[in-house]
């Protein structure tokens, strides 16, 4: 096992793989940007170090300096969480190249991942579904218009070096074909440096259904499940569950199979997610696999009864999927809530500032991952999440109870929060019912705009 | 199922019951004393009802004010919690008389178990086994002397209204006999106000292990196996586990069938805990029942994947066990650290006063029960629990590193507390390795006396 980690990382994710790390007795070290020295990663890890100012090209996305905090520090491996770094292939190589462990995937998996069109085509030799679409990047518009046509409109125009719904247009005729192919090459262009863009069938108003994946470096892959993310905003993910209220054991039985087919078939190692659209028959198509741990994690382990973040870290130091993966049952429902500094009530504009009082719900089925508490800052800097409530409960009604009821408790004064739009969700009679796909929060936010959004 | 409950009590165990009623859709009513004016429960609770001013007599044990605000309230069901009134027969026929269901077992079974003499000799009746011992009270001097002879030293002698220590004296020969006959008789009858004492034979430095049970108004009956209580100072109970270290499937499932033909034998309803004596070898005697739930019942919950607050709740509204109780079984292990109010570098003085930063831990595993926040007051009054940390793990050495770090991470400062005393018993070499019994505390403080209790 490690002797010391570095997390190059902040916020809860930080918190999560330091207590992970205590829980292994393996030495934590923090590293932090000049607007999170009173964060709580600073000060509940073992060592801290300084890597930079407030901006993440400065701090968090600066590999010189994180290489060198851990050269200082002395440690045996990184753990990138997720985002920042945390899918960058170069970042992982350098790390090889110097010694410490990447605690993730081998960089030519991360690339074979990170590269929308060759995931693809690598899901399509694995077997798994893909959405009907083109063979690869589009180069001129008049393909993009014979390759529309034959798949049937909708469809989706979208950059090969894309994510977080950037790079990205729906087209359902010849003319909006035309428009969106010349509009994502060029936001393609300017987001990611990569122009090219592959057109795929657009699946209207789907269901976001992921599978973890947990891999050994000696050839041993297993799934952990499906986890329901349509509740989302924007392409943000606000709520998710598991398992799915749309899934069946024998979809979950085909897709996992599927999922751990790609997973071997890149020489995966480590924890993944493959994300995939599944329409209202159960249909489902790869969309994109993620390499790294997911912010939504925590439901599997409460529903499934394990720790991935400490298996990550044993993954990463060359040990065997523990027992418990391979026997890991569905054993209750979870669902998150992601509490994000925003103000529902005025279009979702982020509210950092000085949290007045914290309190946080406790109590048997709820778990809190947060680095909030009475008087901490949130930076403007960084992502506006704050906090991820995980409800488990015997039954979906069961975890859905106890949502509600931990909505009601927390206590954050002093910046508003996106908990009075979760707590409508939560008494939805639609999603109470488990009806819901990729377009419920803007339908939401349209019927009671008065309320939310708006 | 009812509208709305009363919780007759204050501190984490009336938020716990807070939150079991709005998991069911139940409305609350907190009444709190003057010293409890800030306290969450009555932040949380529906409604809230000032009953009187801080001493325990003048508020949370004063029957009428407890049903005046119960009527004023029109609440269908009281929740005694635990202490206070919990185990008082008379007030729970108080309630059944004003038409106002109480959330425990029928007044009949709580004298019985309330008098230990009775309860004694009940146990014995439905097969239990109990330690050699008089039978019935001990009337006097020359009778003490013949039992305990005839018993062989060392011999315990026990107020038979007695509880929480008070009335109690061992005894090694014929002098200390004599001697402690008198002092218990007295002691008890000042605390009690029932001089009766029965002798039983002492078991030395024995395990204290305790059953749980639920029984239901249709006569069902089960147990959730046993928590292992040897961690205590003083009669206090301040670490709890399940499974017991010492514990076999053989010993459990024979001990639990003696605790479910005991629970049937005085017709119990609801949650209760049967405590029994264990020696090294296995062999075990009862002790006593608690007609109520008991601080430690988290660790259960945690271990065998329940909820006994809620299903107390449903027992009480005529509803049939759930079948979570019959098919419960033992998934994780379960730890669970008592936080007190007290400086455990002071000889445990009670240490009330301001809390000024409150953080405390979350993650995978971890569950908090605490009424405790940034800037609360902890009151001189009332017990010095702040707050219980559930600890879980899928084995017992991944539930002690989960506590470690929790116990690491918890921040409260402004206020001393017995957190330091945890975390040197949970690095403990003879804890870890699961040797202990009830006379450990006592060895390790003085053991470290100049760390600890001195």
């Amino acid at each position: 096992m490690f002797d010391k980690v570095l997390i190059a990382n902040r916020g809860e994710i930080a918190l999560r793989v330091i207590r992970a790390c205590k829980e292994l007795g393996v030495k934590t070290l923090a590293v932090y940007s000049e607007a999170d020295v009173d964060s709580l990663h600073v000060q509940l890890a073992d060592e801290a170090i300084c890597i930079g100012s407030a901006a993440s090209s400065q701090s968090y996305l600066k590999i010189d300096r994180i290489i060198s905090a851990a050269e200082i520090g002395d440690v045996d491996a990184i753990h990138p969480g997720y985002g920042f770094l945390s899918e960058n292939a170069h970042f992982a190589e350098v790390c090889e190249s110097c010694n410490i462990k990447f605690i993730g995937p081998p960089p030519a998996a991360i690339r074979a991942m990170g590269d929308k069109n060759t995931a693809r085509a690598t899901a399509k030799k694995a077997g798994m579904p893909v959405t009907p679409g083109s063979e690869g990047i589009v180069e001129t518009e008049k393909d993009a218009l014979r390759i529309a046509r034959q798949i049937g409109y909708p469809v989706m125009i979208k950059a090969t070096a894309g994510g977080g719904g950037r790079g990205m247009r729906p087209a359902h005729n010849d003319g909006s074909l035309v428009q969106g192919y010349h509009a994502a090459r060029s936001e393609a262009e300017k987001a990611f440096g990569n122009s090219g863009v592959y057109i795929e069938k657009l699946i209207e108003n789907p269901h976001h259904i992921e599978f973890q994946i947990m891999a050994d470096s000696h050839g041993d892959v297993v799934h952990l499940g499906e986890r329901d993310c349509s509740m989302q905003r924007r392409n943000q993910k606000i709520i998710e569950e598991t398992p799915s209220p749309i899934m069946t054991p024998e979809i979950r039985e085909k897709m996992g199979a599927d999922c751990v087919r790609l997973a071997k078939e890149v020489g995966y190692v480590g924890a993944g997610t493959i994300e995939c659209l599944m329409d209202d028959n159960g249909n489902y198509y790869f969309m994109e696999m993620n390499t790294r741990i997911q912010v939504e994690h925590c439901i599997t382990e409460e529903a499934y009864g394990v720790d991935l973040v400490k298996e990550q870290i044993k993954i990463a130091a060359g040990e065997r999927l523990s027992h418990w993966m391979h026997d890991a049952k569905l054993k209750y429902h979870a669902i998150e809530c992601r509490v994000n500094a925003e103000d529902p009530f005025n279009n979702f504009q982020p509210c950092p500032g000085k949290i007045d009082l914290y309190y946080a719900p406790g109590g048997r089925g709820i778990r809190i991952d947060s680095h909030a508490y009475s008087g901490y800052t949130v930076p403007p800097h960084y992502d506006s999440m704050i906090a991820k409530i995980i409800g488990m409960g015997t039954t979906r009604e069961h975890a859905i109870q106890r949502m509600r009821r931990a909505l009601d408790e927390y206590l954050i004064t002093g910046i508003k929060t996106t908990i009075p739009f979760q707590q409508a969700i939560m008494h939805d009679p639609d999603f109470v019912r488990g009806h819901y796909n990729t377009s419920f929060v803007t339908k939401l936010i349209e019927a009671r705009g008065e309320e939310f959004g708006k």
